[in-house]
């Protein structure tokens, strides 16, 4: 039997931040958690941060995952608009870091072709092949179903993991 | 005999990340500690960043700051620099917030405005001040003159948000 691999995987935003946990026992996976991480919106900016940050933290306590994994954030933004993004990146990658995970990384392009198949596949195509992936996750809203997929990505990088968090 | 009232001032940056405090008694400005937080370069970014959480996290618990001050950064850079520099920023600001601190950010011209009098001093005279200010802060490095400077900005606005307040 194959060893039991939990995953978390992050999909940070400063509104929202989706997270979706799986078990990874060889090729098989299995959903077990997945939600999103709403900062309350009338804090202030470092309010914000600290809430997904606790968020983060409290889910990891929860589940035990052993590694987690981020999507590198395509970056087609503002300098202004990409510096506040990486501030909730920040919280996806410390937070897990904090508590002594392991975090990888992967390009969107990845986390697609891992998920659908293409590089290029649209987000309609990723939410779709997640539900029947992780049947049991339901119907997970854009940013968990994002969350989920990049876990999926990690888990089907298995030995090639190393490689890329070298990077 | 006014309270004195401590501040904490971050200078963040992804490869160091200043750190100032300082002691306000109306308008007295006492120089209590100073550092520079440098993440060990072989770690990977999520270690990194976990690293400034915490030694900003270790340090407000040593020296129980009651207030953060950081300046709000320049986006001057590419959208992939200003991703890296806010995931640096993001630790500066949720560090504190986690510990229970009110953040306040301020524009790198009102720190200037704040410890020079002009808001397009050079990074030079910005130091020069500091230590006219601060003397018992010796010799501080860039980055730890950057943090205490907006330590100091923050207490000077301090004193108006006290008359603000009182009005």
């Amino acid at each position: 039997m194959s060893e039991v691999i939990r995953i978390l995987g992050v999909d940070p935003g400063s509104a929202a931040t989706g997270w979706g946990v799986i078990d990874v026992a060889g090729a098989r996976l299995t959903y077990v958690a997945s939600g999103v991480i709403r900062p309350k919106r009338k804090a202030v900016r470092a309010e914000k941060l600290a809430q997904i940050f606790s968020g983060l933290s409290t889910l990891i306590d929860e589940f035990k995952p052993k590694e987690a994994a981020v999507e590198e954030t395509f970056v087609n933004a503002s300098p202004r608009d990409a510096l506040v993004l990486g501030e909730a990146r920040g919280m996806a990658l410390a937070a897990p870091a904090h508590c002594g995970l392991p975090v990888f990384e992967y390009a969107a392009n990845s986390v697609k072709k891992s998920v659908v198949g293409r590089g290029h596949a649209d987000k309609t195509q990723v939410e779709a092949m997640v539900k029947v992936l992780l049947p049991k996750c339901g119907a997970p809203k854009a940013d968990e179903a994002d969350a989920l997929a990049v876990a999926i990505c990690h888990a089907h990088h298995g030995g090639m993991r190393k490689l890329e968090a070298a990077s």
